[in-house]
């Protein structure tokens, strides 16, 4: 049996460490073939293990903070666990790192201390998404989704590139459809940077490009991959979320103000509610990776769960066994003059 | 009584000319103030109209389609309707312009027939979207939302000031909260332009500006006007009308799954379910208003019936009793030094 070893944030995350202990060990029991380095307070983290078998605890002085500025955090807190954990993985002694803490301080630590794979650009952070009423398909990939504010098209090229890698390892989809996130379905639609993206995407070779894909019909299942810029992606995301939550609310309350009748329907379709909200917790389809950089980085919501870090880390399970990095590193290295060329053409 | 007139496409929208016919006789009878010109291929038109009352027909030969490229329609279809009537705002001959039709040439006649405000440099389409499960906020305000995709800090700058204008003087909103639509809410976010912007914005004396405000946000209320550049903005509307829509969706399919409770349940949600997708209705609201040009250019949904031919009507008549385009001329006209300053400050 071949061992996996993942390095965990023990302090990451709104209900940390208590959570994140549980999810992992959760996980152990799932999972034979993990072992797990937890980085932390260690007199914190300690009350709430259960059992040590194959969960090490790594002392870790320092934690950052949600509030805190990312990149400074990793360079001044030079002993906290996501700081201590990122090494580890950059340093071969874990082959990945999983943290349910602050956003920008995971994407500055995978960055900064894992690093890039050679020949990409900018490494982009993608999450699943639910489809909706689509018995063909279940979910969705989309990314960038913030990694970075500021994209040029050669940007989103690559991340057409590592989007169809991850589908195709770790959802199992064989030929991902990849849609660009745009304005309008016309090839000639948005400003300058999706404008040349098209472009580029239509004449790639290995692509299974199929246009131009609108918000609107994202939960439809308009693509399996759909690339966008971090910065709108963001946006679509945290809408996507916002509206779900806002429609389940209002429903909710909605109900509430309509008298007998409204409370007895309600209760009839108490299981509906229920399902449906599970369907729209995207946590439950695994964290957030940052795609690109040398080994798996995985964040999940601050709000994160023993459940959600144990489905997490089997999603890391399921990257590391398909080998994603390896094949993206090997990809991005037999095209390195494609990219050279492409880098320029896209300036 | 002052006499309004609004120069009216009939031929533009999925149900034209029908559905515009009926949704102008409608307005006709509510509004004894307002005449119309209804522009269009008169032995289509007529054949809808119940009694000529206060509505003139106006010959136009020719018809720009859905499909057509916005630029290139405008500049050889002289004889459209949306040429026509917009050539009859321009000269003086109707006080505003409103088309269901093709939205880029609505936009194009607006900029290119009717013209921009003297020292605005891009005007700015916005949007009206409902507010749920707040009680002191019913809509709040969005621009743009698709009228330019490459913007720049000084574009948003001014959409702010036009949003603040429109807040006031059409939705009564005394000191409009203004909001820049951002990736998170610390003054530091997003890409050069929004930082840029959100400096530019927090420097105004005028604006009651609050900060970024993130997508998720916005249907709790989390501003009066929401400043976007048109690319995220357009995709963050049309994903919170496709995820509204498919989450509707999904729940009554989740409904008819659910066995015989279920049915009973929704017969009794039924009403409930209504005036949710009533509330999500945002055309209910009215059109898409172009702020910036020199008379009210409005546009709706390509699917507009009648009623809400009628309700943005008097959304017109709103923004012409409140002399907005007035009020903003002489904005511009009074601040000009300040804004070839803002400007230079921006590029």
């Amino acid at each position: 049996m071949n061992i996996l070893k993942i390095a965990v944030d023990a302090m990451g995350g709104d209900y940390a460490p208590k959570e994140i202990v549980a999810g992992v060990e959760e996980a152990r029991d799932r999972y034979p073939e993990i072992e797990f380095d937890l980085y932390g307070q260690i007199d914190k983290v300690k009350p709430f293990l259960t059992t040590s078998d194959r969960i090490n605890l790594v002392q870790a002085d320092e934690v950052i903070a949600m509030e805190d500025e990312p990149v400074k955090a990793i360079r001044r807190k030079k002993q906290s666990s996501i700081v201590l954990a990122a090494q580890a993985v950059r340093d071969g002694e874990a082959d990945a790192f999983f943290s349910a803490g602050n956003t920008g301080a995971i994407l500055a630590a995978g960055l900064l201390i894992i690093g890039r794979i050679k020949g990409i650009d900018r490494p982009g952070l993608t999450t699943t998404l639910p489809v909706l009423n689509n018995p063909d398909q279940d979910q969705f990939l989309m990314l960038d989704v913030g990694a970075n504010a500021d994209t040029k098209p050669f940007n989103l090229y690559q991340y057409a590139i590592l989007g169809k890698y991850y589908a195709q390892t770790v959802m199992g989809v064989e030929n991902p459809r990849i849609g660009l996130l745009n304005n309008g379905t016309e090839a000639d639609k948005g400003d300058l940077v999706h404008k040349a993206t098209h472009e580029a995407l239509a004449n790639a070779k290995d692509l299974n490009f199929i246009g131009n894909v609108e918000s609107r019909e994202l939960l439809n299942g308009a693509a399996d991959v759909v690339v966008s810029d971090g910065f709108s992606g963001n946006a679509v995301l945290k809408n996507t979320e916002g509206t779900a939550l806002s429609m389940l609310k209002l429903i909710k309350q909605s109900i509430m103000d309509g008298g007998l009748g409204g409370k007895l329907g309600a209760a009839l379709l108490k299981p509906t509610f229920k399902a449906i909200q599970a369907k729209m917790d995207y946590s439950q389809y695994g964290g957030a990776v940052l795609l690109g950089v040398k080994a798996p980085v995985i964040k999940t919501h601050g709000s994160t769960k023993a459940e959600t870090v144990a489905n997490t880390i089997g999603q890391i399970k399921s990257m590391l066994e398909n080998h994603i990095v390896d094949d993206v590193v090997t990809y991005f290295g037999e095209h390195s003059d494609e990219m050279i060329a492409a880098k320029e053409a896209l300036k």
